[in-house]
């Protein structure tokens, strides 16, 4: 059994699809940053870094932050979502981190800067758009040349790459009207995961729940 | 053998200090980013997302970019500096990932908003600096507790986060004045960083060869 400290964002909905698609028992916890839930002790004690989201599995005890290592951990766990070596292991990771590092960070700073500063900024939103979509492009690129980001099987680096490209397209309509029309490899990849039964679970976490 | 595409950056020295304390063989290859020489062709070839550094192990011709992936894939190749399996594999990878997602990225924007944006944004300036002055705290209150980041070992956590806290204090002396002498437990590992060979190495590469 698994302990899932999470919220409704692209990166508390990562560990969700995980957990479901490798079929582990699992409860979740809402963490509701809205309420700034993240700074509590009993939170704390678990994340240090004060971010959703966060595991603990009860099976040996172990804490888990980042939702990188989150999914490299269940992916290991279980065997599954990520080969145990070779090319394929090393190209799924390079993905992730590619994830990680690059599409979270900057989408994120676009979501800011575009929907919640209180001042509007051209130079900022200018920089996050440009490379928001410099990283699309990129993702395109790979898609056609791969079933999936990894390698031709799903696995952990779509789960952390799909719901940020969800996000930033939903998020930012206006800037990003034509994202997916422009990139058919990614629009195709986009259509394939929607219709995945973890990521419809994993896409509406604490929805369900009547947490919205 | 391995080649390795870098450039004097944080992430640039990452893949030199494993490499150097991993007692690998390798081959420097610069990559000049002020002069965009990571958008040409032979570059992209490697790494198709435009950023350094990117290796190619000619033991198996496999291709790898994100220095996060480089360093996973350098340390289990080799056996060391990320233990194989328990708690401690978990928090090391733990701390990597805050690296990529988070002390990268956000000293990163500090790094562009105080010292090379054209215009002055202190909207901007201070959503970072509060960010990277909180991660700080972060890390101290982590190396309070353990001699190194990832575990009581010496790590590629360790590895991917000095060349970044180095980066920050070095490039902001009037914003982050005092973040060593606040930070002892942070002060003394950097001090032990400090000295070890293959840390000197990777923070000198490139300007060793006359490239600087």
């Amino acid at each position: 059994m698994i302990d899932l400290y999470t919220w409704k964002t692209p990166n508390g909905r990562k560990p969700v699809i995980a957990l479901e698609a490798l079929q582990l028992d699992y409860v979740v916890h809402p963490v509701d940053i809205n309420r700034d839930e993240q700074f509590l002790p009993n939170f704390v004690a678990v994340s240090p870094n004060s971010k959703i989201p966060a595991i603990v599995d009860r099976e040996n005890g172990m804490k888990l932050f980042e939702s990188g290592a989150i999914l490299q951990y269940l992916a290991e766990k279980t065997g599954k979502l990520l080969p145990t070596r070779g090319a394929t292991r090393y190209s799924t990771l390079q993905w992730l981190n590619w994830q990680v590092g690059g599409v979270g960070p900057m989408f994120g700073q676009l979501g800011f800067f575009a929907n919640r500063a209180k001042e509007r900024l051209p130079l900022a939103v200018n920089r996050y758009l440009t490379e928001s979509n410099r990283l699309l492009d990129v993702l395109e690129q790979r898609l056609s040349q791969s079933a999936y980001v990894g390698s031709d099987d799903y696995s952990i680096a779509d789960i952390a790459i799909y719901p940020w490209v969800v996000a930033v397209i939903t998020n930012n309509p206006a800037l990003l009207a034509d994202a997916r029309a422009n990139r058919p490899s990614m629009d195709r990849w986009m259509t394939k995961l929607a219709e995945l039964p973890d990521v419809i679970k994993g896409m509406n976490v604490l929805q369900e729940a009547g947490v919205s």
